[in-house]
C-alpha cells in the first residue's frame, strides 16, 4: 500500500482454517484454488501468493492453473537476496512451519542460485497459533522461540535467518532481542521487489489512485479484528470492517480507505 | 467404545479448521451444521456434540435443525456433576476456550441446579494449538498452564476444576502435577452418563456388535495422525487410515476395527 499507492489490493485471509502449516499438502492444495478461485472472480491482475507453506508446496500447480497472469510466490524473492548477500562463510537458517520445511524449497532455490552457500533448517510449528492468539510480548513466546531457536543457532552457528512464515515478523523484535548480532531476512520486503519487477514487465501499473482496498477473512474473530487494529493503528487510513456472507464460505470483509 | 461395545460410532473431526474456539460463533455455528447434516446423512440416530465450545454456543440452535433425534451436548452432563457434589464451601473453576468462557454456559447451567456454588471462569486460548501441535510433555506447555493457572487457582482459591474443552484431557496430568489436591472434572467422561440414560430413555440401544466404527476427519495431517496412533495405542483395535474425497469437504477417513 505504501510503495504502490495507486494499486487497488483485494486480499483474502483465511482466518476460519489458519494455522495451514501443519495440514496435509492436499489440504492446502484444495483451500488454495478456493481461494485463488475467488480472487481471479474479483478480477485480479495477479496473485501473490503472501503465504509461505502455500508458496512452497502448491506455486507451481496454481501458475498452471492460471496460465493467463502472474502468479508471484514468497519464497524466490528472499531465496534470491540470501544467495545475493551470503556466501560460504555464512550460515543461513530458515524457519517456517511444518510444511514449508518439508517442501525444502527455500534450500533448493538458494542452492540453484548459490551452490556454495550452508543452509540450515528448522520447522517451528507452535509459533502460529501463539502468534495467532496474541502470545507475543510474553515470556510464554520467548520461551517457545528458544525453544526453537537456541540449539539450532547456536550448533550451527547461524548468522543469517530468513522468518519463512508470514507471521513471524511480529515476532521479529523478539528474535532481534533474544540473538543479538542476527541479520534477519524478510520475504515479505523481498516480495516487494518482485512485485515492483512484474507489474513494469508486464505493463500492468494502475495509472490513477482508487484509494481503497478491501480484506476479505472466512471468519472475524476477536483476534482478527485486534490484528487489523494493530497494524493500521497510526496510519492514514480508515477501516470499515462488515460481515456479509459470500458463495457459501461464510465470508466477512473490511473495507480499508485511505483517509485524505 | 468401551462402555457401548454393541454401538457404531461415525465421528467427525474438523481438522482442516480446528481450532474453533476462538472464531465468531456465526462461523462456529455454519461449520456445526455442515457436520451434523453430514452425520446425519449417515443415518446417525442420535448425535453426540463431543465439544466444549459447540455445545456452549449452537446447542439449542442444533436441537432446533433435527428435533427428531436426540442431540446431547457436553455441557449439562459435567454441570450436574459439578453442582450435584460440590456445596458452599468449594471454589469451581471452569477453564475453556474463548467462546465457551464467553457464553456463560457452564456457570449458568451450574448456578440454575445449586445456586450456592461459587463459580470462577478463565479461558485458556494458547492450550488448544499447543496441544494440536503435540507440545503437551514439555517444559512450554508447563509454562502456558501455570501462565493461565497460577493466578487463576490461587486467587479464588480454586479446590474443583471442570476441564471445558475436549483437548484438556491430554494434559490432564500436567495439570494434577502443577496443582496436587485439585479436583478434575473430566465432562467427556460425565456425558457418557447421558449417553447411557438417553439410550435407554428412547429404546435406542443396539442389539448386536457391528465391531467396527468410521472415523472422518477433514484433514489427514501427521499431528492427526499421531494423535490417533496415541488414542489407539495398546487397544484391541486395528486401524485403517484411508483418504478420500468427500463431498467437495476433501475429508478423509480411517477406519477402526475391533480386533477378534
Amino acid at each position: 500500500m505504501k510503495a504502490l499507492p495507486n494499486e487497488e489490493i483485494i486480499y483474502f485471509g483465511d482466518t476460519a482454517r489458519t494455522p495451514y502449516g501443519s495440514k496435509a499438502v492436499s489440504t492446502i492444495r484444495a483451500f488454495s484454488h478456493e481461494i485463488t478461485d475467488f480472487l481471479i472472480e474479483n478480477d485480479v491482475k495477479m496473485i501473490v501468493v503472501a503465504c509461505n507453506t502455500i508458496s512452497s508446496t502448491c506455486l507451481e500447480d496454481l501458475r498452471s492453473r492460471y496460465p493467463d497472469l502472474p502468479v508471484l510466490g514468497i519464497i524466490s524473492p528472499a531465496a534470491r537476496e540470501a544467495a545475493k548477500t551470503c556466501d560460504g562463510d555464512n550460515h543461513v537458517g530458515i524457519i517456517g512451519t511444518r510444511a514449508t520445511i518439508l517442501s525444502d524449497a527455500y534450500r533448493k532455490k538458494m542452492l540453484s542460485l548459490n551452490n556454495a552457500m550452508n543452509i540450515y533448517q528448522e520447522a517451528c510449528p507452535a509459533l502460529v497459533p501463539l502468534i495467532e492468539e496474541g502470545i507475543i510480548e510474553n515470556e510464554i513466546m520467548d520461551l517457545t522461540i528458544r525453544y526453537y531457536l537456541d540449539t539450532f543457532i547456536a550448533n550451527n552457528r547461524i548468522d543469517t535467518l530468513i522468518l519463512g512464515c508470514t507471521h513471524y515478523p511480529l515476532i521479529r523484535k523478539n528474535i532481534e532481542r533474544l540473538y543479538s548480532g542476527l541479520r534477519i531476512i524478510d520475504p515479505s520486503e523481498e516480495v516487494l521487489v518482485s512485485i515492483l519487477e512484474t507489474l513494469a514487465k508486464n505493463d500492468l501499473y494502475a495509472d490513477h489512485n482508487i484509494g481503497e482496498h478491501t480484506f476479505y477473512a472466512s471468519d472475524l474473530s476477536e483476534n482478527f479484528r485486534k490484528m487489523i487494529d494493530r497494524i493500521f493503528l497510526e496510519t492514514e487510513y480508515k477501516i470499515a470492517i462488515k460481515c456479509m456472507n459470500l458463495d457459501k464460505r461464510h465470508a466477512v470483509f473490511s473495507r480499508i480507505t485511505k483517509l485524505t
